[in-house]
């Protein structure tokens, strides 16, 4: 570690947040009103009429951050103390980004039923709750249970909140390409949380031919011992029954989608469609070099900064906890996912172009487009409380 | 509830607090430090050397203030979304009071031991955990067994904080009527959270003689059926072996303190000895009016702000717990809790006066130097970190 001349250090002494009252109190009368005894007829009316606490707490407007460290980025199971920066920065986006009170919380205990219950018993406080670095498949049992117990919602961004700005920055690569969704042939690279994710919302916004690899090779009718969320995607997917690796699925594809850190040879590239869509999101190093990717790709999309066409989920997670948030969505449903992904790409619009497929996440108008399109989408599933 | 017409509900309007960046994200530069791929040098920094969690995110300075909604002030059992409001009240003394980060956390379960387990889990994001309107007798047991699974400091607010309001109270009151705490024969009328802490402090303090009664009269040798801790009080105070109502106690005793909502004859209480020194802390109604208890008495003091001499904890906990974050204890112990006691009546010191033997909320003074001492204490304890 540089702590002297890595920047990030500085940046990070003390941390990132913080928690501020939004009223003063200068006097005896002041506090007499935001503590005893002027509270307690606030807490009485709550008592009274439950649904008050959203508006006189910030409940309406608050998020619980929470992991259990053990899928942090790319590092995996470092443990809850050193899963904080990381959930601190999470918190400081909401805010900046979407004006959400979020609070960080990282988990002394990874037994998964343990993390249902602990996070259930935290729900009263919140609005919302955002899993984060939760590896898989524990996070699918463990978003589905909490989402069982709480009437708030539950939202995972390492899947849901990647699925969406894929599937937006695939909305503007088809249009750039010619191709319409149901038509198109897709292969996944990733079995984890985001490549689940994606390829669910690959199959419910219309795609006929989506092939899912992990580590063993392609999901489908060959694979034995296949079991939960990799069986159902298996028996979901792959229409043609093709077996073996990835290569198998590449031949003639129209996309690819790359989220895990497996490589992908050049070879199985070439071999795609015409004008083919390469996403190789692995951070920090893609799945395929950049480069080598525009050589048989019409658009190419990665997780990184430094290239065109940041597939970065801050594009996402803001917008979509305030749009349930304004609407006091009771969870966030897969209507509300396509919503925000829709809405996403609707800001590029007719401007897509190779290097522009998606917005900046310095882009003012995301947050506020997101939101209002999953309210919209939380009201029209029946989800919304307001 | 007068919506309108009560000021405590348009200020409570949307809550009064929130979650608010330190750093500031103006570019992709700026975020890329602040979140990936910067913070995951942190993260790695934190993972290899856990301790550093203190220096690089904002745990060193943020304290849990978390209730099951069981005891919500006067209020009882009126469960964890009524007593939200509460809880930011604290939070927003803790940073007005002290600079304290803090976190309010409302719990969805009441079983003893699933609260100890849900917050010990919750333990790697912060620097202390304060408890908070938690009923007694579960109070005593989940203070004790969290702090035994947490290497932070865990505070139950209702016992220790009250305790060390009162008892740097009383030692102004016993300066004030020419007293030593050894001489003095004191009478508790309360054994629930305030009033198992004063009693415990009280006999630290260095009293000899002091009786504690519950609903069912004094605890002592005849009182048969008791248990935990107000078995072990039994066995530790009312050396005479009195029995009875509290009348028995109070007549010739030194000081009445009341920490219940019972009421207190004006027969039982001239039977005190000259110069009495009475605080009768039940609120919103003290255990007996303030005026008949100026009749008997030297120095009243009241939990009321329109009494001279409020029992107010805000004297206590944001310099408690600023004092230990300031050094990283790992628990607040006794002694801790005496200094802050010594300290705050060392602020009135020489001046004391029948109605002013407590520093006022909003002496500037009063933080500061209740943390020094705290501080001062853990280290002499040998629980300092720093």
């Amino acid at each position: 570690m540089d702590f002297e001349n890595d920047p990030a250090f500085p940046l990070h002494r003390r941390g990132k947040i913080e928690v501020r009252p939004t009223v003063r109190i200068r006097d005896g009368a002041g506090l007499a009103l935001a503590y005893t005894p002027g509270v307690a007829r606030v807490a009485q009316a709550i008592a009274a009429q439950p649904d008050l606490v959203y508006d006189y707490t910030w409940k309406a407007n608050t998020v619980l951050v929470v992991t259990d460290g053990t899928a942090v980025l790319g590092l995996g199971d470092i443990g809850p103390r050193a899963a904080l920066p990381v959930m601190e920065g999470k918190a400081l986006l909401f805010k900046e980004f979407a004006g959400v009170d979020a609070v960080p919380v990282c988990l002394d205990v990874t037994d998964t039923q343990q993390v249902i219950d602990t996070i259930a018993h935290l729900a009263p406080a919140f609005g919302g709750i955002n899993l984060e670095d939760i590896s898989a498949p524990r996070c699918f049992e463990i978003e589905d249970g909490l989402q069982e117990r709480v009437d708030i919602p539950v939202f995972h961004d390492d899947q849901h909140g990647t699925a969406i700005v894929v599937i937006a920055a695939l909305e503007s690569a088809a249009r750039l390409t010619d191709r319409k969704f149901p038509g198109m042939r897709a292969v996944v690279s990733g079995a984890g949380a985001a490549g689940v994710a994606v390829s669910n919302m690959l199959l419910s916004a219309g795609l006929k031919d989506v092939c899912v690899c992990d580590s063993q090779g392609l999901l489908g009718p060959a694979r034995e011992g296949l079991s939960g969320v990799k069986a159902d995607l298996a028996s979901r997917s792959n229409p043609r029954g093709l077996d073996g690796p990835i290569e198998a699925a590449l031949e003639g594809a129209d996309v690819f989608i790359g989220v895990s850190a497996g490589q992908v040879s050049e070879r199985a590239l070439s071999g795609m469609a015409d004008d083919a869509i390469i996403f190789a999101l692995a951070n920090p190093t893609p799945e395929v070099d950049p480069a080598v990717a525009g050589k048989y790709a019409a658009v190419v999309a990665t997780g990184r900064s430094d290239y065109p066409n940041q597939i970065n989920n801050v594009l996402a997670f803001p917008g979509v906890f305030r749009g349930a948030l304004d609407v006091r969505a009771s969870r966030i449903t897969s209507g509300m996912q396509m919503a925000a992904a829709d809405a996403l790409a609707e800001l590029v619009g007719d401007v897509a172009a190779p290097d522009y497929i998606i917005p900046s996440v310095f882009d003012k108008r995301v947050g506020q487009h997101v939101s209002e399109a999953v309210a919209v989408a939380a009201r029209a599933e029946g989800v919304a409380r307001l």
